[in-house]
């Protein structure tokens, strides 16, 4: 059997001891997985940022691939474990939006009724390495989904973050700030095609306004200059050339902006 | 032979080469292997919390395990490089009581007296790379420990922090703060056995007293209230539901407090 | 064929999908390529401290492993995609003098002419995934050179930073501050034996002079004290045992100090 990945993303941070305990629990179960880190370091309990870091790469991962997401603030709790089905994909992890809102449609849902594997005791705080890590082993190594889980009709779904239309104005949010500052705003290429492909767009941001460019990459404007374009995972992103525009914008996730396109 | 796993423990961040140098080494010397790390961002040189960390996840590798824990404030003085060998394990690394406080007894130890490989000059400073690196590859890729080490009678060996029971009050310390903010105490899951399963606790801090209550998750409580709970390694933790307990406590590893059990 | 190593080194940081986007294409084309992480946070666009961090582990890994280094201010301008090929490694990255400053000479150098794989639109912003992944697999799998790039007579060379001499005065720079707060100056162990090994030195930072003693390791002087020895990297290094240097000395990446040897 071909050498299965695995890709985990999760809110656990690397400092302690979390990630490595679900990383045990795989190669354990599932000696010849590979476990490949997506980000640990999603905000601890943003469901929301989670779904675009996976959204922006389970794409690239291989067919086969399992997709182990979890931000899980209700552990514990009666929230359900579940598979997503998807043509390609496995995607295991709470049952709480994170998954469906990247799984692309039409999917199979799956109630986990059954956790493969010797573990005796489970822990109340810790399903990342007592349900999903076993789960995901177990579909990696080649596990029929079927065996440990039932299907499951009603998963929550509460979609991806739309911008708001209104007047001609965009009201958008960002998504997600990087490493090193560019804003992702929750507009596709596809919104930018609807519009017509504008090449330029003002920014209101409490009460300021700010024309910027578009361009197809960061060196388009001179160091120090914003930029608009479209990034790597098909949104609208605003950066500064070697700069920080998220400092520069005063914006976070979750920030709201206006935008004119012009 | 199957894959061997190599488990990664030290405090050498992820900024600098130093991870990278020993694993580079590792499959240089052991292509088979697998390194999956554990932490790399305990707080330079602290023993303590590096024996933890280990402790909470070293029990859910897979038997043959060879786990690597370099915290060593000595390196490069007389402090001996060794082994300490379990049923199940090998632990590598220097002798300043990080193994010994983890492996479960009775142990075999081992003073290293040849260092596998080719390599010519030694460094003083980085024998995580020079030193660790070829024992734990040669060890996993099934090399025998009597070819590289003497049996060792002696390893610095100073125990797991215990707290003191003093007139019904316990007198705890921080052993971790986790990236959520979740403190864990210096008290088992046997210590609270002991005690009789207690169903509240108050804690003294700095003349202040504060009522916890015990529940099994984070969810037991409101979100932004304080709750007490035997968490995923067995101790005593507390949290704040979608919160930080160490910004609401105000501590920090190592902190002490008093507790009264209800 | 046994299994190719792949060296990874970024300024993406851990944060985002940048590295797991670049890994999943790499397991996509090569699966059984080994990825292991040199480090993702080299400051970001610092080129100068992608050298050092590089030039300081590329030699620990096995021969037949792809270096892949990716700091790349200019993506999507007309810098060139190339692979530097030496007797023991291939190195890929951008045109624009990081891999150059690291592979040792001779080497050959190699514009890429034609990106292996499948992916069918390229992104302007991130060659890391689009570009350089599918090479290193390529590589990592076998793939012949020729096939993929063209020689490429004058790759961007702009040497490694060296210090200054003058009037028995030397002008070095801070190359490197690590996890430690370890101070690395742009002087190799080969500029010490040229300066005939002295004993001590005097740091002249800001107008404030501080005499340092050599050691072989940080225990070589008491917790708190300065030390300076050969680094694990062969160059010279100031710490503070159990301290940290750089927060004592004032200093960062590219502060200049004047030092006098003794």
């Amino acid at each position: 059997m071909p050498r299965r990945i695995i890709g985990f993303l999760s809110d656990f941070g690397t400092r302690d001891y979390y990630v490595a305990a679900v990383k045990a629990v795989i190669y354990g179960m599932c000696p010849d997985a590979e476990v490949v880190d997506i980000s640990h370091e999603v905000t601890p309990w943003s469901i929301q940022e989670a779904c675009y870091v996976l959204s922006c790469c389970y794409e690239d991962f291989p067919p086969g691939t399992v997709l182990l997401a979890v931000v899980d603030p209700g552990v514990g709790t009666s929230r359900k474990p579940i598979i997503v089905q998807t043509e390609k994909y496995f995607f295991v992890g709470p049952d709480n939006g994170l998954l469906t809102c990247v799984a692309p449609k039409p999917y199979r849902a799956w109630e986990i009724t059954r956790v493969p594997g010797e573990r005796k005791k489970f822990s109340y705080t810790f399903h990342g390495r007592d349900v999903f890590a076993p789960v995901a082993a177990f579909l990696a190594c080649g596990g029929r989904v079927e065996e440990i889980a039932r299907e499951y009709g009603s998963p929550v779904d509460k979609g991806f973050l739309e911008p708001r239309i209104e007047d001609s104005k965009i009201h958008a949010e960002v998504l997600h700030v990087d490493r090193f500052g560019n804003v992702a705003l929750n507009i596709s290429e596809k919104h930018l095609e609807e519009l017509g492909r504008p090449r330029g767009l003002v920014l209101k941001i409490g009460g300021v306004e700010l024309a910027v460019q578009f361009g197809k990459t960061f060196g388009d404007v001179q160091p120090g200059e914003l930029v608009a374009y479209i990034d790597s995972c098909r949104y609208l992103e605003i950066a500064v050339n070697q700069g920080d525009a998220s400092r520069r914008l005063g914006v976070k996730p979750g920030s709201r902006l206006e935008i004119i396109f012009k």
